[in-house]
């Protein structure tokens, strides 16, 4: 019961559902709603799927979100990168229209479960291999594929592709004057969207309008540049000069089945499944971040097991009801928390106006032009690319730029999918290099006291004969052969040396690799006449250097201080010379 | 000129060398040749080469390594695992017999181009991702395919595929008895090998023979079994009973030319180029490994930079003279090591020996049995195989033995490259894994001193206005949303809190991940209204966050002792009570 109540979320806020919590999440869910249905049609556009599939994406989704979600407030639907992501993963492969609105379906499904088996399997940590110079880059270069392939509806050019190089190449070739009509209304919604945005609200409150007002007012701008435009394009037949429109949306509510592939799809679901593992990451991150920011401000916290499987059910709701991938949006879920939602109730609310506006707005959607969707989504993504974001990486740190760098450049010249992958690479090849070279100084004994400190920064004493070496990290598979490395070149150096003892104060754990390169390079000294000892092992390292055959056949000893080490070994060599 | 030497490390050795170095070398390679002959024919068999390109792939090999090689006694040459790994690779490519060849010399020119490069770029490293348990796991793994594959020819069954399924089905589906003559002659080549190998020498040493003869003539056996039963084979017409013979073999040496794929070869290229990698990757992990063994014995020193391109440049001299993919062989090392060579002039003049066994003995081998190559094959690789191994690495960390198993099982089952790359993905993915949830403990004051420690272990004061969180592991991309995770925990516990103080001094390095969630941090406190601060930073951390705006935004202070930290804020909070 109590596990129930873990997983089912919704049990644990229903009991204490009142009134009013009832006006502040139905109050959040009107104004969300309001933004919901320009931005929900516009990521369908980007995501190369029907309108209406947006809509759908953004009400069962929602629904289970609420159950078994950790945040307050977090609010899940279409979002602008996963949309890039999901075009990118639908546009190699050879699909008439409905079998792309099914292959959209099988990866939001393949996605949910994903995410589940994540969750069920405490996998949340495979999200941070998505490092912030990757994310970052990610991101960056998304808003600009974003918006670069907006330009085809904005102003009515013809351009296609997935890549930078793609686009131009397909603009060389295919290069037409923009459309006087759809540019005039593209650039002027633009326009129209940014000064919104930025002078708004500080506008209508200086006319002495209340701040909530105001702000559904700001939040409005975008369904009222619809409402106009299309208003315009029915009365002047807009179509008719060129203008592309929506064209008809089926309205109603969408039919619920399990998405299953056709025969001739089985051959790509490699594709698709390596797909879907990169929107699920990205989707999580994204969603995580989203939510903890939210949670911070009312210090809360949410449980990113959780997050897991919300998120997985969502994908699964988005897959089953005609919908394509989701994830917690973060303009949405601010729009939700500024509006004041307190549960997460709101989404619940939210999903319900989804579902008016389904049943009865569409028919009004017929005469929107795509300019207008185009130019919502522009303004949506520029707040995505953040080219400072190089300066600041390169001043603090050389390996995360080239991270940086490499998934930014990849993404916008190969592909989504490739730059993710390649940034991953760089980021773990980049942390292992740094790692695989551990500080490890040769000590010596500070004169008068038990201390020892590094040769190269203190005057200390040393006896010829025993080395002392002091490895300042963990000892793991990267930096096992360095360690080899290191102690063969002090022992090369010193040809009197008949004792090496490696000071292991620092050692928080020996992987078996490292036991390995242990156990050679005692194998190796003793070859050499040398014995080799350790000193001051914690005592993790012990219990598990114990449970191996190392000490066995170590050869020398393990002391408990390393000043203890030093004396009674000195003192050895002195009685052997005598 | 210093540059030179160093690179060309044949000038190191040639003007030091003398009468004495000579006898010693020379008497080396004579023992060596014995017994690289039916090696270097067994491995080509192996590989599915030609047997002549065995010969050739130790001769122009052996000569480059002497130039530019750092060890004064490795010997390069086909080995068993690198030769599987050639088998694998070409196994799936269709090619006639001479493109099978082609492509053999393309593998062995592209790993040493491969191997130069990361020579040049000092690349080395990667070969640390190789962690010992996916080696261990690899070449047992490897040793039991071997084995397996030399069925064929030592019972003269029906057997093909490159894993143990393929090898199974095909049995299963042409099921054939042994071949009465061919087993006959396998089996006791096997007999006579492994007896020879476990009591030949101490044997003849109880008949009073001296140490080298009974050496050498140890060495021999394999040699004797080739031409007793090549003998027996000739008299009896073996062939016409059904025995398999090696046939007729060319005598001379190779011709040398640059190898350029065909046409119809360039689509395989990339899946060639991985195939390379990964030889280039585990031949150099054997090859250092055996180098750092032997020349540890004689105290000295093996840089592997110069291996790398040793290396190289021995896989050149392969792909250019007629070979496959060659590496530094562990038994060829050890024989040439423990029969007195003294400097890289052993390799040279094993090279001569084995330039005239191509040129006088290959018409002799035109009536060698396959059963004895194999038999050959089969006592080399039984060495290989150690599943102790297992139990081992299961007692020390279960982790460890993930890595090991799934490498294993997978190089049987599916193949040598998918066994590798998953090998390494595992050990990668647990390492981070278990990186990424660093032990972060809340600190509190040892009464009466200026020490904190862990809340949980001692008996301490606390503020509940004030928490220090003690972080003991470097902060990077794996663990840095853990923190944000557990400062999120920590605070959301202590409705009080006022200040956070994050205590450094086990931090040795922020990668710009771990920076971007500190600034997070920072910014989610700063909204539900406590300050952020630092203490103890370690000089070359915070040399690195000035060069980044952090300081600037953090809001709190940097504090250099984490008790004046706890002294001033405590303070403060009692002033802003009062």
């Amino acid at each position: 019961m109590n596990r129930l109540s873990n997983w089912v979320t919704i049990t644990q806020w229903v009991p204490l559902y009142d009134r009013q919590k009832f006006v502040a999440d139905a109050t959040a869910a009107a104004v969300v709603t309001l933004m919901l249905i320009p931005q929900s049609l516009a990521y369908a556009q980007l995501a190369g799927m029907p309108l209406e599939a947006g809509l759908y994406a953004s009400m069962l989704p929602l629904v289970a979100y609420a159950l078994f979600g950790s945040s307050s407030t977090l609010a899940v639907g279409p979002a602008a990168v996963t949309s890039l992501m999901t075009a990118s993963a639908l546009a190699g492969l050879p699909a008439s229209n409905g079998a792309y609105a099914l292959m959209a379906a099988l990866l939001a499904t393949m996605s949910g479960l994903m995410l589940l088996a994540m969750g069920a399997f405490r996998l949340g940590f495979l999200a941070n291999f998505l490092s912030h110079p990757v994310i970052s880059g990610f991101v960056s270069a998304s808003g600009i594929l974003i918006a670069a392939s907006q330009l085809k509806h904005l102003l009515g050019i013809g351009l296609s592709g997935q890549t930078l190089p793609q686009m131009l190449s397909s603009l060389w070739q295919h290069a037409s004057a923009p459309h006087t009509w759809t540019t005039l209304i593209g650039l002027s919604v633009l326009a129209f969207l940014i000064l919104c945005r930025r002078h708004l609200k500080r506008g209508l409150l200086r006319l002495g309008l209340g701040h909530f007002v105001a702000d559904v007012l700001t939040k409005a701008a975008p369904v009222m540049a619809l409402a106009v435009t299309a208003l315009l394009a029915w009365s002047l037949s807009l179509d008719e000069a060129g203008v592309r429109l929506v064209g008809p949306v089926p309205a109603g509510l969408p039919s619920l089945s399990w998405p299953w592939p056709d025969a001739d799809m089985w051959p790509h679901m490699g594709a698709l499944a390596q797909a879907a593992l990169l929107i699920s990451l990205v989707g999580f991150v994204e969603s995580v971040s989203v939510g903890q920011s939210l949670a911070a401000r009312r210090r809360e916290r949410i449980d990113p097991d959780a997050e897991l499987r919300a998120l997985g059910a969502s994908n699964l709701a988005a897959g089953v009801s005609g919908g394509f991938p989701v994830t917690g949006g973060f303009s949405r879920s601010v729009v939700n928390f500024d509006a004041g939602a307190r549960t997460p109730a709101a989404g619940i609310y939210t999903a319900t106006g989804l579902v008016m506006a389904a049943l009865f707005l569409t028919p009004l959607l017929r005469y929107l032009p795509q300019a207008t969707l185009a130019a919502t989504i522009v303004v949506a993504v520029l707040s995505l690319v953040d080219l400072g974001v190089f300066k600041r990486t390169w001043a603090y740190s050389r390996a995360d730029f080239a991270a940086l760098a490499i998934t930014f450049a990849l993404t916008l010249l190969v592909g989504v999918e490739a730059g993710l992958i390649a940034g991953v690479g760089t980021s773990i090849v980049l942390y292992l290099w740094r790692s695989s070279r551990p500080h490890i100084a040769i000590v010596g004994q500070v004169p008068g006291t038990e201390h020892y400190r590094n040769v190269l920064r203190h005057q200390v004493i040393t006896d010829p004969q025993v080395l002392g070496l002091r490895v300042d990290e963990s000892l793991y598979f990267a930096n096992a052969r360095y360690l080899e490395d290191q102690v063969a070149h002090a022992v090369a150096n010193g040809p009197a040396i008949r004792h090496v003892i490696l000071q292991c104060n620092a050692i928080n754990d020996i992987d078996a690799s490292a036991l390995e390169s242990l156990e050679t390079i005692a194998q190796r000294l003793k070859e050499a006449g040398i014995a080799l000892h350790l000193s001051e092992v914690k005592g993790p390292v012990m219990d598990r250097l114990r449970r191996s055959s190392f000490l066995q056949h170590l050869g020398g000893e393990v002391f408990l201080s390393h000043h203890q080490a030093v004396t009674e070994l000195s003192q050895l060599n002195k009685s052997a010379s005598m």
